[in-house]
């Protein structure tokens, strides 16, 4: 039998009878079974191999879910999802109604919170630790961060409330080098110095005692230590930036080795109060594939065990706007890119050879990539954002008082607009046209081709003021054969029926127009809507719209507010794990609904 | 003549040529036109009267506009206008087209961005800087920042940024121990210890040379010294954080002394690179009555220049808001408070006494101050989190995030909701109604009275579910005669003629309801939509709306989507600064041009 623990064993309670050597077989177990599933299903490899001791250790240590288990992102709680009572559910990973790829209360007790968005960890396990003090409960919540994560001010929101606040609460840096690309900026610099100095605690004590021993008169360092009224001598010594906060510091301790994880995560619980544990790992540990190229197998498709081959993948939208603005670049010095940590997903990995000195990668840090990207436009550049939709949810204030007061000049690729499929809720990118479309002064388009994105980008960077913003979809060029345009383009038959739609789900619109005989506009830029599109609206007898992104400040409700009758399809509350094609199906945006839909209306 | 440098002197071109007599002669000057003008117009004055000499110090030895100067917040950036051209207009001071309160570039040319919100200038900064690199321009860019602001992560997203940009950027850290109220958490703790090491530039290198002495081989430290490899002994020696993240440091210097202001910001503009200079002032400097209480003079209306003395002033929404949260906390434990940096501005200075420990200051984080509260949401308490509308915008990702998709229940204290006045376009809070209404499963009021925000409250609290809103403008009662409910208030005249409102621009409307013989539907739960309030506007010939709100996602646009006729009055664009009469004037929300409006209309 491949998984005799993991199937047999009644997880997490058992975890605690087990030897040492049961937790390594069972270690190996869950590393198999990962590998297995994220092999079939798709979904993050890397940060869950790395991280599968360091969880096994947390659950033998404390005690789910009266402790809390926070994981930040939760691109790394599949171990902890195998150990907390949905093994045997496991395969449905990513799948509609199955596992989701992130922590989800609704899924287990276990899952003390949602997660998908980064570095927020610090701050939830506070929320819950704060709690817990003040109801006289003496559990810890535990946030399990890596050091990737520790590059969004909201982490650092989390330790500097967190570090001076009594209260059982653990933060878990989970070190290994690695966001999704490699780490940049400060932090990263300290914590690689950090990660070398594994001997940096009995270094400090020795370095203590020895200070310790000088005679507090006379010359040398002693003079100055006595200079000192508060604690000087201590300071003397460096102390880590967690320890400045706050925190008591343990580490750095080897992430895969099990005796050590819970010798310290036993002291961790046994000190209480604040205390910071890094734990160095290695990303895609076990996967020889994955540990030699922890990017490449960080979030993936399906791949084959043996060689780690994956599947030829299309060309994307994020990938063909990085190129064509690289190409941009080349005859353009003002351009300047700018990335959050997603160098590879946004396609500005095409930033290379010359150009390498005008991209600027910002760790997770949406809100400063927008800020920063109002200093360049400020003295003249072009700056250019390229983030996924969802993570520009980050950014709201800074576009409206950073770029939109001010009147600046910034172009965004937003990527993974629209629905997105296996990632589930946290990921969706049906909000940007809600929120975007309320702040004064922005343009928005969303493109079908990748002919049309060029359009746009050359129109968003040399004609347009103001924010502006390109929207992507997660997938390939699907519609090669559309003419491109800029504005917008009507298909007439005759028909009083008109069918509006735009991006992606334009295709799907196009060809239900088609079947129908019904005539169909498909918007290239969709905000402000343009008054000539408004015009051609108003002269039909039915309008039906639909559209990839929340309802309530969509572009469908904003033609109501010109066209009362038009009946808008779009989306209500958020949108759980399922693929594309399921959720464009559920939503009413594929053909065959879309034929249904307005077939069957008079 | 009382201003006799400001006035005669040509400035900043002038302060070149100044010896350091005639600075002090500018500076105390300088002190003088911003009491005399905050006495009258209101305004920030202890963050203005203690950067004087700071200010006075940066444009002696930088050069702007070609060097910028970033003011975070810009609530310090009185001597700097007053030192760039705008002494004889300074007297317009935050009126209706005069010289605004924070920094705006349409002003002058010496203005770098806009500022209003918090802990942006380090990002802006280096956004300006590392344009200047690209360009092979050796200016630099200083960014202004005090203490309070560096608790926002965003701040921290730009030093993690800049320290090792190698770009001429330079962070001036105005340490003051204040941001509005006393500053809490590990950074400030931290920063309180630097501050007190007045000497630490000489210990330390001091010390470096002590241990520089002893001999590598042997016992004691040096054994410890010894095994390091990568400069370790300089590890040994405390650096700062800030070193810690790449920057070079200098400090603290004392913020009232030209000549030592001048020298540190002399050497670190010949350093090159970038440098963070910590500057310790006294908030407040200068004017007794601020020195002593920093916190009461912060932002001020006006008062008596000889005593301080503030006129009486009436009790806002926020402030009772706070008393009715602490009366009812008082009988539940599970009510816990949550200000960011702003517990007497958003009314929690009631949770006193035994109530303290249920008050969480969390500084100037308002990311952080949401995801904490899921934390407590999660564990069963009933979180509250009292914040200014503009400042919410920097939320919104974690109220999609961490409260919404999980549906946690918080309650939210929207403070300073609509047109705020002086403080002009960065402060109005006039997006909160757009963006919130983007998020599923969101409950909004918007209370006319007192009396009906003490109703809602205990509905948000006890009868709602997910995240609730309260919506409260800044200003006393007016409404008190009003019958308070928590849904919708119909006045039926016998018209035709339907007017729609909500919160304080209800009360004008309700007025020109009456001089116009018009019926008046007030709402309180403004969103969702409540349907029988939909059935009663539908009931009519003509409909008008008005609201203190951007127009895009405003409530008169849901309204228009289900009754397309109905006239909405709301706010294009931003506000700029000018008195809250005026601005209902200008956007039509007075009672006189609502009947001018509907009267003129058929």
């Amino acid at each position: 039998m491949k998984y005799k623990l993991l199937s047999r064993l009644d997880l997490p309670r058992d975890l605690k009878t087990l030897s040492l050597k049961q937790e390594e077989e069972l270690c190996r177990e869950i590393r198999e079974k990962i590998i297995e599933t994220v092999s079939k299903n798709g979904g993050h490899l890397s940060s869950n191999l790395g991280a599968v001791e360091l969880t096994v250790a947390i659950h033998k240590v404390f005690d789910s879910p009266k402790d809390k288990i926070v994981f930040d992102v939760g691109h790394q709680s599949y171990a902890h999802k195998l150990l907390t009572g949905r093994y045997r559910s496991f395969s449905t990973l990513r799948k509609k109604g199955g596992i989701a790829g992130f922590t989800r209360p609704l899924e287990s007790e276990h899952d003390a919170c949602i997660s998908g968005h980064s570095s927020n960890s610090i701050s939830i396990a506070l929320g819950m630790a704060q709690a817990m003090k003040l109801s006289g409960d003496d559990h810890s919540a535990i946030a399990v961060i890596g050091d990737g994560a520790l590059t969004g001010g909201l982490a650092f929101e989390g330790l500097n409330n967190a570090g001076r606040s009594g209260a059982n609460i653990i933060v878990i840096l989970n070190y290994n080098e690695m966001s999704i690309s490699k780490n940049i900026g400060g932090v990263a610099a300290y914590l690689s110095e950090l990660r070398t100095q594994y001997s940096y605690k009995k270094l400090k004590t020795g370095a203590k005692k020895f200070l310790g021993s000088i005679p507090v008169v006379g010359g040398g360092i002693s003079r100055f230590i006595s200079a000192s009224k508060d604690g000087l001598k201590e300071k003397l010594i460096h102390s880590t930036i967690f320890e400045d906060f706050g925190f008591e510091f343990i580490g750095p301790v080897d992430g895969h080795n099990l005796v050590k994880l819970e010798a310290a995560l036993k002291s961790a619980k046994e000190m209480g109060g604040p205390v910071l544990i890094q734990v160095n790992t290695v990303k895609g540990k076990g996967y020889k594939p994955a540990e030699e190229m922890p990017g490449e197998y960080h979030g993936v498709t399906e791949f084959k065990i043996e060689t780690g081959e994956k599947p030829k993948v299309e060309p994307t939208f994020s990938d063909e706007f990085g190129a064509e603005l690289a190409r941009l670049a080349q005859s353009d010095d003002r351009i300047v890119a700018i990335t959050a940590a997603m160098k590879y997903g946004t396609g500005l990995n095409h930033f290379n050879g010359s150009l390498k000195s005008r991209l600027f990668d910002v760790g997770i840090a949406e809100e400063h990539a927008v800020s920063f990207a109002a200093g360049l436009a400020a003295m003249g550049k072009l700056p250019v954002f390229s983030v996924y939709s969802s993570f520009l949810q980050r950014s709201y204030d800074e576009i409206i008082h950073d770029l939109s007061i001010g009147g600046l000049h910034a172009v965004f690729g937003v990527c993974n607009s629209g629905i997105v499929g296996g990632d589930g809720e946290t990921h969706q990118g049906v909000f940007d046209i809600p929120f975007l479309t309320t702040i004064p002064n922005v343009t928005i388009y969303s493109p079908a081709s990748f002919a049309e994105m060029r359009l746009c980008l050359k129109k968003a960077l040399y004609e347009d003021s103001g924010a502006v913003f390109i929207r992507m979809s997660k997938s390939g060029d699907c519609a090669d054969e559309l003419e491109p345009t800029v504005e917008y383009s009507l298909t007439e038959r005759g028909s009083d029926t008109l069918l509006v739609s735009y991006g992606r789900a334009a295709i799907e619109a196009n060809s239900a127009a088609e079947a129908l005989g019904c005539d169909m506009l498909r918007l290239t830029r969709i905000f402000p809507l343009q008054s000539e599109a408004v015009e051609i609206i108003k002269k039909y007898r039915r309008v039906f719209v639909f559209e990839e992104t929340s309802r309530e400040g969509s572009v469908g409700e904003k033609i109501r507010a010109e066209f009362p009758s038009a009946d808008c399809t779009a989306i209500d509350g958020f949108i759980p794990t399922m693929s594309v094609c399921e959720a464009f199906d559920l939503y009413g945006l594929s053909k065959d609904r879309i034929i249904e839909k307005v077939g069957g209306a008079k």
